[in-house]
This record gives C-alpha cells, sequence and structure tokens, in this order.
C-alpha cells in the first residue's frame, strides 16, 4: 500500500417537491449539509459517509436518507459512482475518495425532518449554493438524470402517494420540468400510455365535480439488478 | 483500519454481435477471463482489475476493453456498482471488493483480439458458463439495461458503423432482442422516430436496387455525467 489510501463513501441526493419561497410554484428541493472539517470546511454538501465494512451500498445509503431526513426509502436508485482522480483537492493529503452516489425521492405526504439537525438545511436544488468537492457536478447530473426519466418512466409517482389526480400527475411533470404543460394533451397522452388506470373514486371535500383518481398500472419498476434480473426487462418498450 | 481491506475493481462487460456457431444468426457475444488464483480458480469471470491510484474509472475499464480485446472504446459506459457485503466468499479471508461495471460495445467492422491471450475466451452471452463471485448477476444485468435501453434510445447505433442501411439496422435489433421483427413496420417506426437520416448513398456491389444507406440524424448521447451536464437533458423525450 501506499501512503495514500482508497476511501469508498456513499452520498444521497435526496430531492422533494415543495413551493419556490418567491413564486409559490412546486419545485425541487433538496438537503445538503454543512462541512465541519477540511476540505472545504463550511462549505455545503451531498449528505453521505463512507462504506462501513458491514453495510451494503444501499444500506449506507438508507442510513443517509433517515439521518437526513428521518424517512426510510419509498424510492432509492443508484445514480453513479464518481471516481475522478482529483476529486479531492491535490496537496490536500486527503485520501482518494470514490463516491457511489444514490438518489432517493421524498413523498408529497412525506414531512422530513432531520435527525442530525443543525447541520442539514434544505435548498431549491437549481439554485443550491456552490458545492464542496465535485458535487456540483453530481447534483447537475442527478437533475438532468431524473428530467431526463421523466420521460421514458414511471419516475414521477415516486413524487405522489398511491391515489392521483391527473392534475397533481401534471404538477409533478411541471414542477419537475420546470415548464408548463398543456392540461388537455398531457391528459390524453398519460390515458393513451396506459401507464395508469382509474380507481372509481374521486377526490372528496371539494366541487360539485370532483376530479377523478388514479393509480399506477403497475408499480414503478424496481432498479435493483437482483430484482431487474428477476422481473426481465421491464423498460423495454414495445417494438413490434 | 480493520484486518479486512477493501477493494475497488472495475470490470468491464464487452459485447459484440457475431453469428451463433449453430443457427449462424447474429447473437451477442463476450469475452470472459478464466481465474488463475483463488476464490473461484479455474472459473470464468468478467474482466477487469483493482482500480490503480493514477486512474480514473473509465480509465481502467479502458485498459481491460484494450487488454482483452486490443481495441479503443467507441461506445463505453458506466453499468453499476455492485458491493454486496458477501460478494467474495466468507471466510476465504479475501479482501471486501466493490465493483464499478462498465460496458463496452464492438462495431461490426472492429476485430477484436485479446493482447493477454491464453486466458481470455469468447461465450455465447446468453449461454455463458456459471460465473465466479457474483458476476452470473452482473451480466444478466448488462444484458437486461442493455434490452431495456434499445426501446427508449439510440444505443444500437453502437453496433454499426457511421453508415447502415435499415436491414442492417433491424439485425441489430433482432440479435439483440432475440426475436424476429416485421420488415416494413420496423422500417416505419424508425422512419418515424427521426432517428436516422438517408445519406442519399447507395449499399454498392448488390442487386439492380441496392438499398439506400442511412446515418444517425443526432451521435448517441455521452452518458458520461460531464458532458450529460453540459449538454442538458439528451435523453429526455417530448412531452407537450
Amino acid at each position: 500500500m501506499g501512503a495514500e489510501q482508497l476511501v469508498l463513501a456513499v452520498s444521497t441526493v435526496v430531492v422533494a417537491l415543495r413551493p419556490h419561497p418567491e413564486t409559490g410554484r412546486l419545485t425541487l428541493w433538496l438537503p445538503l449539509v454543512r462541512r465541519i472539517r477540511e476540505p472545504y470546511r463550511g462549505m455545503w454538501a451531498l449528505p453521505g459517509e463512507p462504506l462501513r465494512p458491514e453495510d451494503d451500498l444501499a444500506t449506507s445509503a438508507r442510513r443517509t436518507l433517515e439521518r437526513t431526513t428521518g424517512l426510510a426509502p419509498h424510492y432509492l436508485e443508484q445514480l453513479y459512482a464518481f471516481g475522478a482522480v482529483d476529486r479531492s483537492p491535490a496537496g490536500s493529503g486527503e485520501d482518494r475518495v470514490v463516491s457511489v452516489v444514490y438518489w432517493a425521492i421524498i413523498r408529497a405526504d412525506e414531512d422530513a425532518r432531520a435527525i442530525d439537525g443543525e447541520n442539514v438545511e434544505w435548498f431549491v436544488a437549481d439554485e443550491a449554493p456552490h458545492l464542496a468537492f465535485d458535487h456540483d457536478t453530481v447534483l447537475a447530473y442527478a437533475l438532468a438524470r431524473l428530467r431526463a426519466k421523466m420521460g421514458y418512466s414511471a419516475i414521477a409517482h415516486a413524487f405522489l402517494t398511491d391515489e392521483f389526480t391527473l392534475a397533481e400527475l401534471r404538477q409533478v411533470y411541471e414542477a419537475v420540468l420546470q415548464r408548463p404543460l398543456d392540461p388537455a394533451n398531457f391528459r390524453r397522452q398519460v390515458l393513451a400510455s396506459k401507464r395508469v388506470v382509474p380507481t372509481g373514486r374521486h377526490l372528496s371535500g371539494t366541487a360539485h365535480r370532483p376530479p377523478a383518481l388514479y393509480r399506477l398500472a403497475v408499480p414503478i419498476p424496481s432498479a435493483d439488478p437482483a430484482r431487474v434480473v428477476a422481473a426481465g426487462h421491464p423498460e423495454q418498450e414495445e417494438l413490434t
């Protein structure tokens, strides 16, 4: 072994939809942790920890989610492993860190409350401060992948509870993609995709024509390799 | 530090399309390496190596591709990081290994020739022997992801040269998905997707009505995080 040690860390990009403080429109938020050690002391970073010998990668990500939000994951997926040689500042005497990054999505009905309190703060994702290490790139990549995945997967439903109106689903798309969608076109496209089915129930306590409630036709496919292998090819679209 | 060391390895699933030895039909092949050390001595495994201090993750994957096939990558993408606690046999005294797995796609016009000769052998991917470690799961996941990605991305083109006929493109889909596709439907779907454009040229040296040659309208988007961030959301499909 050389003097430099390789450290494997697991970081988690946790996203939730909350109103923007100025516009009031739903937008992506995420919790960041203020660094209390060098390098980058005082800067914000994605929450995470070094991998412990007894932990699987996802176990570590689950612990970070719990410590940061008090929640167990409904949706947790491995995003990417970041391992550029120069991720820690040269000459800082720091170990080389390779980070496996997960993302977690918090549902509308979940209330996040940090367990290790004062160092955690929530930010509007697209207005996050300059982050420590290469976390600017990690965050930008996570947001780009989330937005890309909205187009070809059921990932939008990770933000919703089991029953939802088509207006609520559209608001998720609008909030993540940051642009308005035509309600009639959206409704037509979603129903044509056959991804959602009506539950037969309606939203209660509202006007004299309460909107219909829908649910996913099939659950969001897991991205966990063992389950992907067991399930066949869940993401595959039909070619004739 | 405890007695057990954490080792980070980079393995690469290299795939190419070649005729099946019995049916003659195009199918996926991949190179495997016979293990010359315990654990799993004598068994086949995915090619790879421990991450070197001076290497980025992709640099390591590129070296494995070159050592195994003599080729530089046209298409190289990070697949997943595998880090279950029990990946190495318990009590073997082995270090704990976390593997970041890449996949590489070899084009039809490339001739793979291993540099570290005798320990490398090519297998039909769906008929590979039982592999060392958790490499059965890794390989099955790589194949499932490749097949899923055929449905919503331009990845099929990584198997082809810059100019191709629609029949060649269909043969790639048929070989990867392992089922015949209706030529007229396929042609209609591909042209409707606007993913390919005619070059104005035709395949030479053939019959009196030589088929038209096409090229990709835009290159296959890179999955490298820095490029994804720079490019915006390349995989995102249109929602109106």
